[in-house]
């Protein structure tokens, strides 16, 4: 679709009152590589009509060429040139509100001194009501190095602060946790460790986000084991998760079972690995991996799994899901009949899925459609509402339950927008959490205020 | 004003139908040491009136002889007694929201992936853009240890959240910056230097809060060597800043100038150090310390000041300040007829400042009149704003001016909720930065959106 691509711009033209000049000028746009968005008409006289023009294109140079061959076109002039998506970035995306207003003193008293005094000493007496009187019941902690950011690389945390705070306003709309973005100005494992568990008591929860293969297996497993709340990497575990939900509907629809299939897992970093060990937990049978780094097959085999190579997961294996970042990856001639191919690296897959299809795939889809959104804020949510210690496989996987029974039919996965999902999911792993014994709070689902 | 007393419940009460009962009940409530607030009549019968009556106590203790008082009257009943208080801190005072509603795929793919990426690499291209496209331009950190919390002292980080996020509340609230608090799982200074300048790139400031002297002069100064954003213990400056505000409205209500008169600093523990500091750059004299602690003495005399007692205070100073945190420490007998007198401990005074005037002071108030929340929201605006590296002392004096400024005829503050005072105190801050050639972005001011 036209707005997956990458860049946008709303675009003003003024058009000579000619008849087919409008469509000339989107032929020109098409021919040029650039995809369309909304069309808004501004004004219109005997002369001229002005319109705004969202066009979309996959590079920065794409869009000039688009741009210079409308200025080439007779009777249509370039007005201005708008970033829409910049303007929405302005000034960040998120901000720190009061739950309500404060706008008198009585209340002025109440909130801050002296009437906190009363409150601060109830929680002094007993921790656990800071549950109860304080915002660390909804607070997660949104941890990142910037080490790995989307498929950016290593950008540094500040430039992954756009992306921080992509998850906190989704978290707050979607299941109204209070996501807080944190920054880590080191990369040193140690350091990490020690610094998120020096300011972990403000939070219900650690999400750790876009941290780099291999660092961040161990920052993970070394936090969990000091902190008394769920940390989960979500590069690793919602990804799991949601391509976990997304097989369990692709074996639904075509009858490819996974407890039988033979599967393979391209590329072992963060989340390949994580979907590896998910899938591995869930079906009970090894799955084949292939890295170009030796250490990311000694930590499958090491995990259960069976180190191999891309040509033979290819020619063996009945799913077959690649996260390398290499786009093109899979040739077309690799393809076996029958296979389920989930090529997921971001913006372009190790194969296309029709190419995929056309060289006889049963089934095979892109990144795409398996948005890992669908998975951290109902995990989240739920294991904060349960107060359970840590996110277990079971959790997890009832999470990606969830997700594959409220799927369409004909559908992937379902709209990473409905919030009914993210809601199921927060019951799900909640109810998991308690069935595990791990809830130590009675259990309060929650509803949209 | 009752509504200063600390305890406070919503008390419904069933009278009977009989001339005078209301009366009666609240004659019992004033004998018990009761104080009222609203009164609410919710229900009327011809046997019965139910009413909502909110009442204030200094204790819980003198709140449960209240009660017991008024059960004891014949033909009223206590139905319930409701902490209003307790029920605005449920679920805590604040929340991380998205600024505007993802509420659509095509937005969700502008402000998450794939259309974020286009940011984060203009970001990560040049990193003071995130000035511009991120929230890092308006979060504030409240970190806390939570060492000297209020006037409850050594309580923990997590007792000390209610006052962290009460901060955080009315910065947005009176100058639409997103407060985040930072509770430390440590008192170790160079553990809280460390972790703090850790997840420093989140922040455009730092306001550390409630950390106990004399560990807290050590830390924000090696956190403003190692930060080039501003770090302010607002316990030490902003309490001198809003200290010397209302010193310049006494002096200008008395007569007795600022630059001529003998000050004496009662206690220099974060609040005193800094407020006797703080006068001794404005007036260029010396000002007289008392301290339990001799180390105490020795940094005010590092400092410039001149080491005292109490007694010699009292004795021979024209202004006095007392932030001991001990009641009544200032016998009646000790004042000097002329004296100004600040006795600033909360909730109670070193001396009552009617009594204080009865003994002769000239002039004389408490805490409650000199609330430091007016100084750390526009002082972290406008530094912020200007993007100074670090707030200066010129700076602290051009917002404790512009507070005496503002302060209407007849009251030592203004009131602490009016917005104009601390938009006021944003621009004289961002100003000084730049006249002091610190401002290091071009300044616009924060208007409400």
């Amino acid at each position: 679709m036209a707005w997956e691509r990458k860049i946008s711009r709303t675009v003003r033209v003024r058009n000579e009152q000619t008849i087919g000049q409008l469509a000339r000028l989107l032929s020109v746009i098409s021919e040029a590589g650039g995809g369309l968005g909304d069309i808004h008409l501004l004004t219109e006289t005997s002369r001229h009509v002005v319109r705004d023009i969202v066009i979309y294109a996959d590079s920065l140079e794409q869009m000039e060429n688009i741009l210079e061959a409308i200025r080439a076109i007779p009777g249509s002039k370039v007005m201005d040139v708008r970033d829409e998506v910049l303007e929405l970035h302005q000034k960040g995306k998120i901000a720190v509100r009061a739950r309500y207003p404060v706008d008198s003193l009585a209340t002025l008293r109440r909130v801050y001194t002296p009437g906190v005094a009363e409150v601060c000493l109830k929680i002094a007496r007993d921790p656990s009501l800071a549950r109860l009187y304080t915002s660390t019941s909804h607070m997660v902690a949104i941890v990142t190095d910037g080490t790995a950011v989307l498929g950016l690389g290593d950008i540094g945390p500040l430039a992954g602060m756009p992306v921080m705070e992509g998850k906190a306003m989704l978290m707050e709309t979607l299941v109204g946790l209070s996501g807080v973005p944190i920054l880590l100005d080191t990369r040193d494992p140690d350091r990490i460790v020690e610094t998120v568990a020096a300011i972990a008591p403000t939070f219900a929860a650690i999400q750790l986000e876009d941290i780099s293969a291999p660092r961040c297996f161990d920052i993970e497993e070394r936090l969990q084991q000091r902190l008394d709340i769920p940390v989960m990497h979500d590069d690793q575990h919602g990804t799991a998760v949601v391509t976990t939900a997304a097989l369990m509907v692709a074996s639904r629809q075509t009858g490819v079972y996974l407890s039988v299939a033979k599967i393979g897992q391209i590329g072992l970093g963060a989340a390949g690995f994580a979907t590896a060990r998910m899938l591995m937990r869930l079906t009970g049978n090894p799955v084949w991996g292939a890295d170009l780094n030796p250490e990311a097959l000694k930590r499958l085999e090491k995990a259960g799994g069976r180190p191999s190579t891309l040509r033979e997961i290819m020619a063996n294996c009945d799913i077959v899901i690649a996260t390398t970042g290499a786009a093109g990856l899979i040739q077309p001639e690799m393809v076996r009949r029958g296979q389920i191919i989930l090529a997921l690296s971001n913006p372009n897959p190790e194969i296309d899925p029709e190419t995929a299809l056309a060289q006889g795939a049963l089934f095979a889809a892109d990144g795409k459609s398996v948005n890992n959104l669908l998975g951290f804020p109902g995990i989240f949510r739920g294991a904060v509402d349960a107060h359970a210690p840590r996110i277990t496989h079971e959790m997890l996987l009832a999470a990606a339950q969830t997700i594959a029974n409220l799927t369409p039919p004909g559908e992937l996965v379902p709209n990473p927008l409905d919030k009914k999902v993210h809601l199921a999911v927060a019951r799900a792993v909640a109810q998991k959490a308690i069935d595990q014994g791990l809830a130590r709070a009675e259990y309060v689902p929650y509803v949209e205020e």
